[in-house]
Formats: structure tokens, sequence, C-alpha cells
């Protein structure tokens, strides 16, 4: 195996960065007035892959996306989202509000509906105004631009915290491309809000089924490996169009290049998400490694970022080694405490069957930083390994959730 | 199907309340002051069943109590608990500390020593101070009482809130028996404290294969029917004793009313353990109905009540039935969303793809109550159920869980 260096510089521009994509930012009125529209078109038609949700409850948008990348080839021309309401739980109603919306984007870019795409963030089980919706579509049409990235990701904020965009160039032997994304986290502050939305850009020529496939891959260890509360939304999508305008063409020889620029992209973001969790103080990796397989030890890693009791205790910068040891022996996999060792930051706490009380101090102030990492080796035979990207939970994460409507 | 219909009492008494059943309770000095050993001594030798952990991460005790049940063939004479100190994650010291514990306990009730249980729960990682635990167990076999079930339940508390016990006088064809039982809660206050411990005494005459049976289908209705927030400790157990002495025989003829007797009494100390977990300010009932299987409900269920969104959500009375369709859908099971119906105590508020908003506020005014329920019918055609107590998730858990030794 040999480590492939790739050069690549953090640009401005999220979305917009790449050439060839424009976008507009409006108030359509599902909010009060901040933006709540977001319009992305790429000049020339784009290949085009999405991965979506697992849950069973799914959203009318997803369903209509899983459509239209069937029935396009994986071709896309624009894509239109709105937050405010998720268009989630809505019935037939809902599926012909989503279509409407397609609909008026298809209209709003001059291209077939199957090349679009839509996405929908906000309450769960209110009708979507889709009066406002297409209105707000066919007036950010007007408004397309070049510079508007960060308005694009500002529109599809529900309570985030901030807005998340990031773009890299990236620099191959065949000349250089750009890849841009913005984000929503899982913010789940307003009542029946949890949706992760992802956008991501490139003007790398890939082909479709090329394109899915790196996102998979990338997106299994970006977005597929946070949480904040175990939670999977009815709406979670992560887009990727690719529209070839850079003149440079994802071959073989130069795909671990694209990958490369799409992991920086994706995991400066999935990392933004976690950083921006209701009340979150830090952002922990939580590092398994001695497990006897990837799945395994992407099962123990999950168990211990949701642990209830792991998360409080890293929140309070408690070295509670012992949490960390309690929840991978409970997580399903295979597992040997007699071998088991665990590590908080530089420190070693726990290790064949003996305690290290004496390194608890160093555990504790590393602990105290707004990045923090913690180890649990299960003691098997196999050297498979993961790490899953959470956040603390503080009592500002109950509040934020328990007391909105009060 | 025929509904039994059982002539039950409660009365006081706990684990003494049985006959032929003494206990002590002391303090040995694992803690400072406060009561930290429990010595139960069943006059007669008992028939004897026990449920254990499945934390692979599983501590000396239990892996004693395994064995002795095993020699014994379901024969118990004694059981010695501490509180203050798990003996988890000890290594060999830890297994010889147990092994000096049982033996203790063994000289203390004059029985061999595979007639003999041991339970220790406490903080995780510490080694037991086995002269402290021995010489307490030896004083305490010079109290034993027959009124002493209320010191037996305050011995084994960590940071539970109050002492958990209760006892039901049950009425058979063939006389009375009677069945107490004390737990100590999920509690876990202490740094690495996360242990539910249950022992539960009867002077009905049980074979031991019955017994154990008994105790898995009521354990598995109550104690396994519970959460308060996902965990499951180094150390859980839960123990039964039989001892004959009412002179009542559990044949096949009755055996309806020993299972009756005893889900009556492990209910009871079941809810009283969700009732007083950290921060807790409700007993809620999470049912789930319209399963495909008994696995899928209990599953279903299970998400539902370990959910922190759902778990705020019930904290701050806020009737939000969309995160509880959000965690029937990603919960792994077989789930319809056009046919899933929601209902929070009296109001139905989504079913059929309709949403009741007219009904929010009767949902909103029974969450305000400390017993409440809600359920979700997964809509598809089965018709398995299943219930699941949790509490509710308040600041004051992530208090109690972070700021501990800050």
């Amino acid at each position: 195996m040999t480590t492939l260096s790739v050069e690549m510089k953090t640009i401005d521009g999220g979305i917009t960065a790449p050439s060839g994509f424009r976008a507009a930012a409006v108030n359509c009125g599902l909010k009060a007035r901040a933006l709540d529209l977001a319009l992305l078109v790429s000049d020339p038609p784009a290949a085009a892959a999405g991965i979506f949700t697992t849950n069973q409850a799914v959203a009318a948008p997803v369903l209509v996306c899983r459509d239209h990348l069937a029935r396009s080839g994986g071709v896309a021309r624009a894509i239109a989202v709105n937050s405010g309401c998720a268009n989630a739980c809505t019935g037939k109603s809902g599926m012909t509000a989503a279509l409407e919306m397609a609909a008026a984007t298809a209209a709003a870019a001059a291209c077939p509906v199957e090349q679009v795409l839509i996405a929908s963030t906000g309450v769960i089980g209110l009708p979507l105004e889709t009066a406002k919706v297409t209105a707000g579509i066919a007036r950010a049409a007007g408004e397309l631009r070049r510079d508007t990235g960060r308005a694009a990701a500002e529109a599809i904020m529900t309570t985030d915290p901030w807005p998340k965009e990031t773009a890299l160039r990236v620099e191959t032997p065949q000349g250089p491309f750009t890849v841009g994304g913005m984000v929503k986290g899982a913010g789940m502050i307003e009542p029946m809000m949890a949706t992760m939305l992802g956008f991501v850009t490139t003007d790398a020529a890939v082909d479709p089924s090329q394109l899915q496939r790196a996102l998979r891959t990338v997106a299994d260890e970006t977005f597929n490996a946070i949480t904040v509360d175990g939670e999977c939304s009815t709406n979670d999508s992560v887009f990727l169009l690719a529209n070839g305008t850079s003149g440079v063409t994802i071959d073989d020889s130069i795909y671990p290049f694209f990958v490369a620029g799409l992991r920086g992209v994706c995991e400066t973001l999935a990392k933004e998400i976690v950083r921006g969790g209701e009340g979150a103080t830090k952002v922990v990796a939580v590092r398994v490694t001695g497990a006897s397989t990837s799945d395994d030890a992407k099962g123990a890693a999950r168990a211990i970022a949701n642990s209830l009791l792991v998360k409080t205790a890293l929140h309070g910068a408690d070295p509670n080694w012992g949490r960390l040891v309690a929840v991978a022996g409970r997580a399903g996999v295979a597992f040997e405490l007699a071998r088991c060792r665990v590590r908080i930051g530089p420190a070693v706490l726990y290790e064949n069957d003996t305690v290290y009380v004496d390194r608890e101090d160093e555990a504790a102030e590393h602990l105290k930083g707004k990045e923090v990492e913690v180890e649990v080796d299960l003691g098997t035979s196999g050297s498979s390994e993961a790490t899953v990207w959470t956040c603390d939970l503080s009592a500002e994460y109950v509040h934020i959730n328990a007391d909105y409507r009060t």
C-alpha cells in the first residue's frame, strides 16, 4: 500500500467555488425574514449522485430524488432546497407538493424535471406551502450568481448555530479541479427537526456510476461516521454534482485524487456538524482498535459515541474509562476484557487488567480541550479499526430539546 | 385464552417477608458510615435461580455466581451483597477477592460454598477491600433477623434516591405463599456506577428448573423491559430463592399463581428503578403495537425509550409525535408509514397520514403527569406488541453524570 500525497488548498466560495455552478438564496416566506430557499444550477448538465436516509419514515422529497436519479441515469441540472418545513409525514398531498417544487425548479433551470433534485428541512407533519416555495424558486432563478455559496449555506439552516461550507482546490497530474460543499447539521432545536442535508459540487468530469461510488465511500468515512444523538431523520440527504467544466476528467489514474478532495470537503463539513451540535462544547474522536471486523469496530465506536454516560463524562472532562469499557462490553461485538486497553488523549488508563490511576490527571487535562480523543482497543486478535466523531452532552442539549415550546 | 384472577395483597417486609428468610445489614467500612453490606440467609436450603448481565466486561462476582449455580444444581443458602465497590475490571485479584467473599459467606451460613451467591456494586476498577467485607459478613451473621428487609434494601444502595423493596402475599387453591424483593437501581451518580441488582425471595416450594424458567419469563417482562439510559452494566444480576417453608408446592396447576406473584413483585421493583432514575421526573410507558414480530415490537419500543429527542420532549411535556415516528422508522423493524399511528395519552395525533393538530393540547396535558403513556402502531399487518418503561431525560441527569468530580 502506497500513500498518496495530494496537494490541496482550502479556498472560499463553498458550493459555487467550482466553475460552472451558480446559486441564489431568497426568503420565500416559510420563515419570517431569514433566507429559507436556495437554488443551485449547474450551467452544463452535471453527473449526479445521491445518498439518502435509511429511515423508513421517509419524506416526499427523498422519494422524488431517488426516482429522478434513476430516471435521469445520474444527471442533474438544478437543486432546490427549502428550510422551515420538512414536508415529511405529510401523506399524498406532501408528494404532490414535492412534485410541484420539482416542476418549478425544472422551469427555472429550463431542464427536464428528472434532472432536478430537491430537499426540504424543518418541522415534520406541517404541509409545505407550495405557492411560496414555487414563487421563491422562480424569483431565485433571476438572481443566480457565482458568489452566492455563503448565502445558500445560510438559506438551508434551520437552527444551526452558523452556516457550514468549505471548498478545496485539488492539484492532479492532469491539472487542478475544485470541490465545494455546504451542509446543515443535525440541529434539533425546533420541535421535530433532525435533518442532515449535504450538497457537494465539483467541476471535475466524473462518470455518474463512479461519482456514486466515490460519494458512498467518502460518506461512510465522514457523514456516516458522525453522531450527535444517534438519530437518523426522515429527510437526510447528501448530493454530489460534477459538471466537468474544469476540463479535468477523473479516470482511474486520478480517481484517488478525486476521492481525496471529496474526503477533504466532506470531513470538514461532517466535523462542523458535530461542532455545531446542540449544546456541544467539544468534538470527540472515538477510536476503536483491535476489532475482529470493520463492522465490529464501527459498531463499538458508534455505541460509545452515543452513550449518555460517556457523553456526559466527556462534558465534565471526567476520565471515566470504566464507562468506555462497559459500553464496549455491551456493544454486541467481539471483545476480550483481559486484553482490552483504554486511552484518553495521551494517557493509557487501563491495560491488561491493570488500572493506571496515576494517569487520570493527564487524561482529565486532555478532556478539557475543544478537540479530544478516546480510544478503546477491544482486545481481540483482529486489527480492524474505526473512528466516529461525536460531541459531548450538556444540560444545554436538554434545555434546547425539552423546553422549546414552554 | 382464559384470564387468571389471582388474589394478591401487598405486605411489608421485603425480602424477609417470606417465611424462613433472615437478613442483616451492616457498615463494613467500604462506605464511611452508611450500610454497605447485606447478608441474606434461607434457613432451609432454597432452590435458586439467577440471571446476569449480557455485558462481556463481566465482573468477578457474576462469574462466581454462574459457576456456583451450575455446581449446586440451583440450590443456595445465602447471598452476600456489598455496595461501594463493583469488583469489576479488577483482573485476577478481583476473582480472588470474590472467592474470599463467597468463602466468608459460606462460613457464616455454615453451608457448602457452591450454595453461596454474591454481588457487588459501586465503583469500577477499584480493588475490593476483602478484609473489610469478610469481617462484615461474619458480623452480619450474628445479627440475622426476620424484620431486616428494609435495612438490607438500604445496604445495597449506591446512589439510589430511596431503598426499593416490596412483598406480596398470594392466595392459591393450595394455600397462600409470599414473594418479597429488593432492588438497587441503575443509579449512576458516582463515577462508573451503572448496576442493577435484584433479589427476590419466596416461601413457595419450586423446582430449580421451573424457578429459573419463571424468573426468565418475568424478568423479560419487567427488569428487561425498563431502560434509564440504555446502558447494561458489568454487574447486573437478579436472584430468586425459593425455600418452600410456606408448605405450598408450585406444581403445574398453580404455576400461573406463582408467575403472577413473581410478576407483581418484579414489576413494582422495575418501575421503582425507573422512577428513581437520575434526574427523572416521570415514568413513561412506551407501547408499540402493530409489529410484525415480538422482537420488532420490543426493538422499536426500546429505541423510542432510549431516544434522546423523545426523552427530552417527554421531559418538556411536548407532544412531539414526529420524533416518535422518526425513531420508529429508524429502529430497523418492519414499519409502514402510511398506516402508522401515534397516540400520546388519550390523544391520537397521527393516523393514516393525517396530522391531528387540534389534539395536541390534550396530549400535552397528559404529558404533564408523573405516569404517562405513548403508543406507536408500526402499521404492519402483524399484531405483536410490547411495552418498555423509561424515564424522561432532564438537565439534572447531565449535571449528575458530568459534574460529579468537578
